[in-house]
């Protein structure tokens, strides 16, 4: 079996389901005063410590969350309402047109449900938000806004965003900005002390880490109100008993993720253009979506005319190979993707599109696989599609 | 080491664990379209249908959350915000005083922020809420009650309350009824169907599964808002990855805990009581809180006149024995536990409290050596609170 669909998610790495399976040998709640709950406490702690450590944030910034899905809600939700109990004029939220589910759905609820009022920016063709689409929102509407969103790669063309300009800018107007940074942490180098993010989700299971576990990294001076009330755990914004062996997991994925991350993209990087030159060769209308250049190193996003993505999809799957039509988290749904409508894409283009995604297992093999398969895949969509 | 702590969280069984790793070594996002996805899909619906099976309740009413606090805070914020929504003039929460804090802090939390008002409803001096209580306030309020919420069996001093004769009262007056059962699950019978409530909470370490990882139980009519928007995973009720390695994990748990039930509290009664009994021999003026009979087979809680109950936990520690003084989710709070203050305690006797609580890894050899270091750690305690 190819399995190309690593930004769905990615196989755990051997250290990380070790690290999982050793703590979870052991007994005792961080929460607990004994020795047994000290010594549970003191491996979170470290665990918290390395992965601010891997990625430019002091410990006291770490949140553990149940996952990127969390992380997003938290940071979004909690932002708007602490900003909107100090300064209850602070309604709108700036947000990218192309944001994962995990964003969109929150500020779309927030609009129905809390009294905001959403501003998409537009992205260009290639899925980037210039910066100053954000630059021109601010000075339009710099006191009416609670926060900026933007995601610091796409999770379904790979396209890389102006992150630290946004936040810059953003921080500039005194606007809290985060970033689902899901995709990004471990494929790009990502610092939090090198942005002016408030906030930062990334989570296990898309760098090799257990899913069910994901971090929010929220700077010390953010107000957040939590989302999971309880026994106060972590600063008092995520309640919750502390998930001891998923975090210190997570932490070990985190490591070897985020330290190999620079020969990870360069090997993934050359595989990636390999895959999309063969493609190209081999079915030559197939439309390169997103920046050809600024994306993740894993990422090759293609519309085939003519055909429907699912049922290529299928056709592959049948070959063996396993891609995916858009982001997992919106599979099943028969709708054209939000992130190629707004990149101008019309909505037959949209449904023809399929996802090719790399990760720390893939090798030429599955390229050559990919390759042998497609252009029967294709043919066959194409006459399906005819009919 | 002399475990004793178990409601905090007890050890993960070997089958849980063995399910855990078996798991984590397969690849695929259940909402993934492809052959891994689908299987990953096929083992998530597997462990929904054990779970459901276990507990009396259809697989559709399974829902996968982060865990107990998770599942509260859904439970009471999305059921008061869909009810708020339906007709806003039930702004009402009926709750029980000594309710978690994953209930307690939700509902003060709507309380301030989001136009609640509550109900707290008194306990007897055992810790339980009489069904006339809830009746009475039925009656008075009925036509502004959002909601009530009720535990099955209380955290701290293990008390069993009149779930179903309070769930058919607040049902009887067309007000949904949530449960926290994050105790009860395992340790009594727990069907989910022979009761009225709308939803239950149950997690997975507090019944040898993973941490990270719970249910709620929510009946198919239930209007619920969802706390996580995003990929509309689980009913469109909680989006995120889908933790199939933690869910599998967590079924085999629920299944090994679930069947052994009866012979699990069989056990444990005859060991508890074999340990109030040694205790009381052992420090006569030793107090049992809570329910003498209609309680938690695992649970056992002093109060020892005299004694600060921070000192008695460090001097047990010390010795080998680890227990807790009330809820791990608020160990390192320097506050008497309002569930011993609602029972009528004062400060001081609330806060000369201890809980040992028995899990499937106990034995006599526990309360041997729970009864060879009490008494010394007793009389320290006590010339300790003297000086």
């Amino acid at each position: 079996m190819t399995y190309l669909d690593h930004a769905a998610t990615t196989p755990m790495l051997p250290r990380a389901r070790d690290a999982y399976l050793e703590a979870a040998t052991q007994i005792g709640n961080p929460s607990s005063l004994h020795a047994s709950g000290r010594t549970a406490r003191r491996r979170v702690e470290e665990a918290r410590e390395l992965i601010a450590d891997r990625l430019g944030a002091a410990p006291s910034e770490v949140v553990f969350t149940g996952g990127g899905t969390e992380s997003d809600n938290l940071a979004l939700k909690g932002q708007f309402w602490a900003r909107r109990d100090a300064e209850p004029s602070r309604t709108r939220i700036l947000a990218a047109e192309t944001e994962h589910h995990a964003v969109v759905d929150v500020v779309r609820w927030l609009v129905e449900h809390e009294g905001a009022e959403a501003i998409w920016l537009p992205v260009d063709h290639t899925g980037r938000l210039a910066e100053e689409r954000v630059a021109e929102a601010l000075e339009q509407h710099g006191d009416e806004i609670a926060l900026a969103t933007v995601m610091w790669a796409n999770n379904e063309v790979g396209t890389v965003q102006p992150v630290v300009e946004i936040a810059a800018a953003a921080a500039a107007a005194g606007v809290p900005c985060h970033s689902d940074a899901v995709q990004a942490v471990a494929q790009l180098p990502v610092s939090f002390a090198d942005t002016e993010l408030t906030s930062l989700a990334l989570t296990g299971h898309k760098l090799g880490g257990p899913a069910g576990v994901g971090a929010l990294l929220l700077r010390r001076d953010a107000v957040c109100v939590p989302l999971l009330h309880g026994g106060g755990q972590e600063r008092e914004v995520r309640s919750g008993t502390v998930d001891v062996a998923g975090i210190v997991s997570f932490a070990a994925a985190v490591d070897v993720s985020v330290t190999g991350q620079e020969e990870t993209a360069k090997h993934l990087t050359k595989l990636r253009d390999d895959l999309i030159a063969r493609v190209r060769a081999a079915i030559p209308d197939a439309v390169l979506n997103g920046d050809p250049d600024n994306r993740l190193p894993g990422n090759a996003h293609f519309s085939f005319p003519g055909c429907e993505g699912d049922a290529l999809l299928m056709l592959l799957d049948a070959a063996g190979v396993e891609c995916a039509t858009g982001s997992a988290c919106s599979a099943g749904v028969a709708q054209p993707s939000h992130v190629l409508l707004a990149m101008g894409h019309d909505e037959r283009l949209a449904r023809s599109s399929l996802r090719f995604t790399l990760g720390h297992t893939s090798t030429t093999a599955d390229v050559d696989a990919l390759i042998a398969a497609l252009p029967g895949a294709v043919e066959r969509a194409r006459t399906a599609g005819l009919s």
